[in-house]
């Protein structure tokens, strides 16, 4: 059995995949806050996991961590997990000294685009784009994640697009993140709305031209970074991931018009066959856990 | 003996590399134009090649070409080389019977990165940024090519980064080509001088108002291209190569300065230490020619 931890700012959830990758448990639970916290809802999470798939701790082969922050992989060392209160967390150490099983750690959106790979069944390569407060891609490639030479593949969102943009939290100007994300939105389209960017989409098919008008910019803006990773590592599919992928058709289907759009003006554009390789994240797959869970059995890139 | 061929609208230069790697040979002659005196000229380099390095063509193990236009590298059939007349040209076929010697056949930036990766003895991953017309970069991850899904890979030329830039070739508007290429300093630098760039910088370097800011945004673009790649397939080292790249120090200064202001605007581009990570391609270095030569030899990704 191997256990799959996605440690979110919400709530940590929990899969338990036996051998084969079958799914024999999920579980989520409310996420500790600060580093001790994190650290006991997280055991929680496995042992509540383990016991769903009515195996035993002894038969956990490894658990896997997927977990938003600066990541050392090697050491799994999470730092800067903003959400989390957690300032400097040795979380493998601690982790597998409690549970006595080896644990693996990873950057969240880069565990979730593996998990992602295998969830929808991809071959060749492929990125997930995670549309979430802010914006960053994880890329596979035959199965194995592709960080790059200092972990900044597929960090997207940070690349400027628009010269007279507003200023990014990178400290850059008119980065992808700016228009696409969910900072993005809360930005743009300020409310007191639960779901705001569910509530911008609503406000604009109603005909109220401005979040018609921020529909749009949020709109070219994901289409944008699918191009961008086509023209850049060109992964054969692109993967809509991420809160905000939560939208699904309504999100979509706009995000085609523009393709088309751009195929009707750039031949060249035309010749990318997006549409084909762009697709939705289904609602509720729990792809950051179950690449999580997958983190110590998959082959590296050297 | 393994020959290297680099066929330009100008010139065909032919390396002839030993096992080992060392140069044997080095030849230049005038391109043909058109399919046939393509052919011809190219067949011309490789004997011209071959009797330099001393050897026989029995000796020759492997041929290789880069040449611009598309590439199917596996019939090593070459298509839309509009500047060296050539529409439709089966030239590994065709090249091949006429020595009696496998051909192998690739698009000319992506041989120059295999050859620059090699050249200047990189580890790693690395991209070979090609300003010349066109902006386009090789990327070679452990001394492989890596094209990509759809061989799109570092065609990043035709990014867009600027809404309200002007249309490029491709179709679309505000590309990164727009602003670092040689056809970017065409239509920002009207002129008869033989090196238009060159002028551009003696007269940015006089004084001149409107040559220094047609310079900082082209030097601005170079430094673009190098950042968008650290930010989406992020390779170790970024080598600045094609055409342009023969302004060296006079180019790379100025896009150290960019990056300087960068790092004082954001702490997380400063993290990414391009400064370090930036070559220029040394002046004269044959590195499509080389590239080639190491086309049938060097293992390729899936």
């Amino acid at each position: 059995v191997r256990i799959g931890l996605d440690i979110g700012g919400t709530n940590t959830d929990a899969v338990a995949l036996a051998r084969d990758g079958r799914e024999l448990a999920r579980v989520r639970r409310p996420s500790g806050f600060g580093a001790d916290e994190v650290i006991a809802s997280a055991e929680a999470a496995v042992r509540e996991s383990v016991a769903q798939a009515g195996a035993r701790l002894a038969d956990v082969t490894s658990i896997g961590v997927g977990i938003p922050g600066v990541i050392d992989q090697l050491s799994g060392r999470v730092q800067h997990a903003v959400n989390l209160g957690v300032v400097d967390l040795h979380l493998a150490e601690r982790l597998s000294r409690r549970l006595t099983v080896p644990v693996f750690v990873e950057n969240d959106v880069k565990a979730a685009s593996l998990g992602a790979w295998h969830l929808l069944h991809l071959t060749g390569s492929a990125a997930l784009l995670n549309f979430g407060t802010g914006l960053a891609a994880g890329v596979v490639v035959e199965g194995r994640l592709w960080r790059g030479a200092r972990g900044t593949a597929g960090e997207i969102g940070h690349i400027p697009v628009d010269p007279t943009g507003v200023v990014c939290s990178c400290g850059q100007a008119g980065c992808l993140e700016t228009l696409a994300s969910g900072s993005a939105i809360a930005r743009m389209w300020p409310t007191d709305a639960a779901l705001p960017a569910v509530d911008l989409f609503d406000r604009a098919d109603a005909g109220d031209g401005e979040a018609g008008r921020v529909r749009a910019t949020f709109v070219d803006g994901v289409a944008q970074a699918v191009r961008l990773l086509a023209l850049s590592v060109d992964v054969e599919t692109v993967v809509i991931g991420g809160g905000l992928s939560g939208l699904g058709d309504r999100l979509h289907g706009p995000v085609l018009e523009v393709f088309a759009r751009w195929a009707q003006a750039s031949p060249f554009l035309a010749s990318l066959d997006l549409p084909a390789r762009t697709r939705m994240l289904p609602a509720g797959a729990p792809v950051a856990a179950v690449g999580a869970a997958l983190l110590g059995s998959v082959p590296e890139f050297a």
